[in-house]
C-alpha cells in the first residue's frame, strides 16, 4: 500500500504560511482529518499524504509537491480526481499543475483506444494533419442541421461534429437529430470519397448516453464528443472501457480558467482517461490561454507514456483560415485543426471554404 | 421558444471592454459562432443570448446580466450547467454569481425529493437542527471502518456519513464496507433507539453508481452522498430522478474556490437538481469562504421556489463542538451541523462526545 505518485500545486500566500499550507493539501488530499486521531500506524505510513518538496517561485507563489498514496484512488477517474483536487479546488488561491502517471494508472485507465494514429488509420490521412468544423447553431430544426452537415461534408473535412451545446433540446432531439445528420454526411460521403465522420456530442447521465451511443452504433457512426468535466471524467473513462469502436473527442466545456492547468488536464489526464483527441481553447483566439501553455498541452498529448496512445491535439476556438499555415508551423502535423463559427461566414459558399480549409491543412506538409 | 431566464456574471477587465465582453459572453453561452453567419431570423431572435444589463460593481468588477433561451436548456442538468457557464469557464476573470430560476425549471428538475423536512420526519427530530459525522480515514479495514461507524452511531446522531475519499478502493471495497458498516449502525441504533442513518458515498459512473444504489436498498439504506461537481450534475439529477426513495447530501469535491458562487450553486442548483441537504465549507474552518457567503448560501436553500422542498444547508470543514452555540446562532434552527474529524479525537470517549455534540444541538432551542 505504500506506493505513491507526486501531484504539484502552485499556491499564492504569504511566505510564512506555505509550509503549513503544503501540509494542509497533503491531509486534505487524503485523510482529511487531524492526524493525532489517527491510532493505525499503517495509515500514517501509508495512506497520510506527505509534503515531497517546496520552491519558491517568486513573486509570492510557491510550488507544492505532494507524495500521495497509489492505493486512494482505486479504479476510478472520478476517485483520482477526488484526490488530487477534490476539496482542495475550494481553495481559491491554489492550482494543480501536474500529476505524476506511474504505470500502475496506465495499466488501470489504459488511455485512448484509437489516439491519432487510429483517427488518421480510419482516415487514410497517413501522416498528415486531420481537420474539424462543427455544426452550429443550436436551435435549427433537424433538416437545416442535416444540410448543413452535408454541405461541410462536401468540403471533404475529417470530422464534422455537433456544436457542443447541442443536446437534447425539444427543437433537435438527440435521437431525430443523429440519425438524420449522419444520413446526410453519409450522401456526402458518397460524392467526395472522402470517409468524413460526423460526431455526435453526448450529454445527460450514464444511462442516456448509452442509450445515445447504442443509437449511434446502429447509425455507423465510430467517433463521439462528450465533455469529461460536464459530465463526469468517470464517465469519460466508461465510454472508453464500454464502448472501445468509439473514439473519444473530449470537449473543454466547465474545464474551468486554470485552476487544472489545461496541460495537464488535457494532455496528461483526459488522455488517460480515453480520450482520442482533445479539444481545447487555442491561444490567440476567444480564450487566454497562452502559446507555451497550448505548446505543453500537445507536448504532454504526444509524449511516450508507459505505452499509452497518444492523443489528438486538436486546438480550437476562434480560429480561422488564414491561421493556418501559422497554426501548423506551431504545433507541426501531429494534430487537428478545428475551425467552427468562421467557416459557416461562408454561407453558400460551404462546400468550397471547407475544401480550401482541408486542402491547406493536408498539403502542408506534403 | 423566446422564454428566457437571466444568468449574471462578475467580470473582472478595463471599463472599456465590458460591453464587448458581455456580448462575448452572450454568444459564447448560446450559439457560439459570429452572428453574421447565422441566416435564420428565429435563431437571432429566440436562441442567441441578450445582454439584459451591466452594473458597474467599483474596483475593476462588473456585473453582467445575460438573458438566455430556456429553451435551449433542455430537460439536463448537465446542459443546465454547459449554458449557464460551460465555455466561459474558461476566462480566469469571470465568475457566476446568479442563475434566475423560471418556474419551468422547477417542474422539470423537482428539487429535494425529501428535503429538509422530509429528513427531520424520518428522524422524528420535529423542528430541531440535524446533526452528522464523517468516518475517517480511508485506508482502515472494513472491520475498523464498520466499528467507528458502530462508536459514532452510539452517539445517538442522525447521520454518519462516509468520508468522501471512500470509494471503491481495494483496502475497503464499496460492496465489503457498505454491508458492514449498515449492520454496525444497526447493532447501535438497536441499543440507541434513535434512528440514525448510514449515508455510504457513491462513486463512479452511473452504472456503477446504480450497482451501488441497489446494494443500498438491500441494506435498508435511504440516503446516500454523492459529489455532484466531481460526478456530473446530470447524476445528481439521475438519482433525485430514477432512485426517489434516497434522500442525497451532496458533497462539495470539486466545487472549486469561487468561480460559481457557492450560495448559488448549492442554495439554488444542486437543490433545483435534486439535493436533501447540502454540505459546504464554513466560514472560520479550514476553507476561505465568507460568513456572508454562507448566510447566503443557507438563504437560498430554505427560500421558497416555486414550491420545491428546501434543502438542509449543512456547514462543514473543521467545525469542532466548542462552535455548536455560536453555528445555531448563526444558522438558526434550519441547518445540520456536521462536524467530522474533531470528534475522531476523542477515541475511546467517541460514543460520548458524539452524544455531547448531538445533545448540544438537538437542545439548543429546546
Amino acid at each position: 500500500m505504500s506506493a505513491r505518485f507526486h501531484t504539484t500545486y502552485h499556491i499564492r500566500c504569504p511566505a510564512e504560511e506555505i509550509e503549513a499550507r503544503a501540509r494542509g493539501i497533503a491531509v486534505e488530499q487524503s485523510v482529511e482529518m487531524p492526524l493525532a486521531a489517527i491510532e493505525d500506524a499503517r495509515i500514517l505510513e501509508d495512506i497520510v499524504g506527505q509534503v515531497a518538496g517546496i520552491t519558491d517561485l517568486g513573486n509570492g507563489v510557491f510550488e507544492v509537491r505532494i507524495a500521495l498514496a497509489i492505493a486512494t484512488v482505486g479504479e476510478d477517474a472520478g476517485q483520482m480526481l477526488n484526490m488530487i483536487l477534490g476539496n482542495t479546488s475550494m481553495h481559491a488561491c491554489v492550482s494543480l499543475v501536474d500529476v505524476e502517471i506511474p504505470p500502475v494508472f496506465a495499466a488501470i485507465f489504459g488511455g485512448p483506444r484509437h489516439g491519432l494514429d487510429g483517427l488518421r488509420a480510419r482516415l487514410g490521412a497517413g501522416r498528415r494533419p486531420l481537420t474539424a468544423t462543427a455544426i452550429k447553431p443550436q436551435g435549427l430544426p433537424v433538416p437545416a442541421l442535416a444540410d448543413l452537415g452535408h454541405r461541410l461534408a462536401l468540403g471533404g473535412l475529417d470530422f464534422i461534429k455537433d456544436d457542443h451545446s447541442h443536446a437534447d433540446q425539444a427543437f433537435s432531439p438527440f435521437v431525430a437529430r443523429v440519425p438524420a445528420i449522419a444520413a446526410a454526411v453519409r450522401r456526402a460521403v458518397a460524392l467526395t470519397g472522402h470517409p468524413t465522420r460526423y460526431v455526435p456530442m453526448l450529454c445527460g447521465d450514464w444511462g442516456r448516453m448509452q442509450a445515445q451511443l447504442r443509437l449511434c452504433r446502429e447509425c455507423g457512426i465510430d467517433t463521439v464528443m462528450m465533455a469529461p468535466m460536464l459530465s463526469g471524467v468517470a464517465t469519460l473513462q466508461a465510454i472508453a472501457r464500454d464502448w472501445p469502436e468509439m473514439a473519444i473527442l473530449a470537449h473543454p466545456s466547465m474545464t474551468g480558467g486554470g485552476q487544472i492547468a489545461p496541460d495537464l488536464l488535457f494532455g496528461k489526464l483526459f488522455r488517460l482517461w480515453g480520450a482520442d483527441a482533445l479539444i481545447f481553447a487555442n491561444f490567440g483566439g476567444r480564450f487566454g490561454f497562452s502559446g507555451a501553455m497550448c505548446r505543453s498541452l500537445s507536448d504532454h498529448a504526444l509524449a511516450p507514456l508507459h505505452g499509452l496512445r497518444t492523443s489528438t491535439p486538436t486546438p480550437a476556438g476562434g480560429m480561422e483560415l488564414a491561421r493556418v499555415p501559422a497554426l501548423l508551423d506551431f504545433f507541426g502535423r501531429d494534430v487537428m485543426l478545428l475551425i467552427g463559427g468562421s467557416l459557416l461566414l461562408a454561407k453558400e459558399r460551404i462546400p468550397q471554404e471547407g475544401a480550401a480549409f482541408h486542402r491547406a491543412v493536408a498539403t502542408y506538409f506534403a
